[in-house]
């Protein structure tokens, strides 16, 4: 079955691409002696798991119980729920503890920490530390560190250690910029683990990461593992700041050309505001806004320049087009691809992957979760 | 059940609003003498099209073919795929089009229209006019409408019609506006339909709408049908507009706090861009930027003031709070609901509805469909 056979919107992803993705991080992980643990938030797949799991490692990060639920399904042993889950969770979360041997998650309130103690689960729980994001977690050097750790003394639940998303490189537009928010990342863990050590705890891991500081970070010292994601699929986005080169982008869009405008300059595609999210991360990148997507061939290469959906629509994208020429070559029912601004967001929608590697072969089909 | 016992994220429906948003589009087309076909792309459920649906029309439009499908595997014999199909979709149109006694579709050029005639279906084909929005359609006083009606001629397929949608009546601000655009989608079609009876062909329906058209149209003179979608649950845009009152918003996301930063001065939430949707359609209207939704009580009530959602991570809220108090009003475990921006972006993520008739109790759960 080919690409041209698809029902579209279809989400495609290339397997080849995916495979050298995972490997590069295997490889920049070997180098930094850490552990790879991959953040399957974005392609919430068992097959794509199974690519970039680190062997020597063999945990994964997932965002949501379901998405726990499902590669606990699957046979993954060691899940980390990189979030923090309220009280009103924890039952459906002691359903995962109960059937693998490493579940964990996040916690960063000296309430929470207390509810969880009061649960009498052996639950693991990653102590959250803010480490310049200002999204969630504790300071590294603050009470509330030793103040959560504590509240699980006497109880059956105990720390996996302490963990840290830097999620502000992606305001970074450097890899110098970027390599700072990586030492911020490992520096903040490293004195939490230590702060917690010579209070008596035991902690065993050190975890950080987001796709751009893992691609830049020179030292992971003190770490056990980092904790990307988006690397294995990459996006504009991720290209645009330099995580990785366009042309290594795994996931796209399969679309289709359902009218033209000549008149007004337009053509448009089947794939809108659902099928492609709404994300407009492009737009903060001097120069570089893609819109909604950038157009590629059906064999995912760039053969329209900087051709982008512009607008969408629920079911609607709309294509400008500046030469009369690309009507041509792109008439009703033409076939296109469509790079994602970020990937997390554009997944979300779809149930399963199409396959290819290289080109526009199918060789597979993958199922994914999504939801809560 | 209450809404404190769900796992969060989770889509809210209050069946009374939605009840009285239906009887309200209802006694608009009464008035007007048109009837409605309500667009269920926004809600995607059966139950809600069961209310939603005008008894004297009987038919709904949909934005996608798994909609149709999942909509006559439910028993609606009156369905019109309100895009435009090309040639690729023909097969998966016609196992819809056996089904159901009354299934039809948009087309918008000649070769589409070869296409179809060509496919020897007896396919029900609406021509799409441009009424302004230039998204899609043709003009109703051009060369191409005409040329996609006598395609048809000889063939199994016929017309059922000329549609338009108004959607640049989302970019119009004022009632008075709104109401300029509803008279040009109607004089669009009944002039293209006038052109094509002239013609000789028959043209038994000519269809206009959108919320804000439908609800602030004068006349339906030589209109038989409205074929709004959104108006049924309403969101913060479409309150901020005037086609509803921000008290009649059916659809909301059931959320919890996760996380105090009383220092930075915001809360999270467990609900991100995949609960939110990445919408930002309010950010253009002057003074009325809700960021990704307006935060309101358990029971939907604006008890919070102007508190919005400021920015999403992927499955994280951040919400800023102006009054300290408000971390005491919303502890770490706290649930609050989320008006949307756009809600058919939000409903999108989501296979169900919980359902509620004001207040918490959980009276119902609907389920919906999604994706293509």
């Amino acid at each position: 079955m080919e690409l041209s056979d698809l029902f579209t919107p279809a989400l495609i992803l290339d397997r080849g691409r995916l495979e050298a993705n995972c490997e590069a991080m295997r490889e920049r992980c070997r180098r930094l002696g850490v552990g790879l643990r991959p953040h399957m938030k974005t392609l919430k797949s068992i097959d794509a798991a199974r690519i970039a799991i680190d062997p020597e490692h063999g945990g994964i990060a997932v965002s949501t119980l379901k998405e726990a639920e499902y590669f606990a399904g699957h046979g993954i042993e060691d899940i980390q729920v990189a979030v923090c889950l309220t009280p009103d969770k924890l039952e459906r979360a002691a359903g995962v503890a109960r059937s693998i041997p490493r579940f964990s998650f996040f916690v960063d309130s000296a309430e929470a920490a207390r509810a969880i103690a009061a649960a009498a689960m052996p639950f693991r729980v990653w102590i959250e530390i803010d480490s310049g994001e200002h999204r969630t977690g504790v300071a590294a050097d603050g009470g509330a560190l030793l103040e959560i750790a504590n509240a699980f003394k006497g109880s059956r639940a105990f720390l996996a250690g302490v963990a840290t998303h830097g999620g502000h490189s992606y305001r970074a537009r450097s890899a110098e910029a970027i390599t700072v928010i990586a030492e911020q990342e490992r520096e903040a863990v490293v004195l939490a683990a230590s702060r917690l050590r010579q209070a008596g705890f035991d902690v065993p891991g050190v975890s950080a990461g987001s796709t751009p500081t893992a691609v830049h970070a020179r030292s992971g010292d003190g770490l056990t593992e980092l904790r990307p994601g988006v690397y294995m699929a990459g996006d504009l986005f991720q290209a645009a700041i330099g995580s990785l080169a366009r042309g290594d982008i795994a996931v796209s869009v399969l679309a289709t050309v359902i009218s033209h405008d000549r008149a007004r300059g337009h053509l448009i595609v089947d794939a809108g505001g659902l099928a492609l999210s709404k994300d407009r991360s492009t737009a903060a990148l001097a120069g570089g806004d893609m819109g909604y997507g950038l157009v590629v061939d059906l064999d995912g290469e760039p053969a329209f320049g900087d051709l982008v959906v512009g607008g969408v629509h629920q079911e609607h994208g709309e294509v400008p087009v500046a030469h009369s020429a690309l009507f041509d070559l792109l008439p009703v029912g033409a076939r296109i691809r469509i790079l994602p601004n970020h990937v997390c967001m554009t997944t979300a929608a779809y149930d399963r992957y199409r396959v290819v590697d290289g080109g526009h072969h199918i060789i597979d089909e993958w199922e994914k979760t999504a939801g809560w």
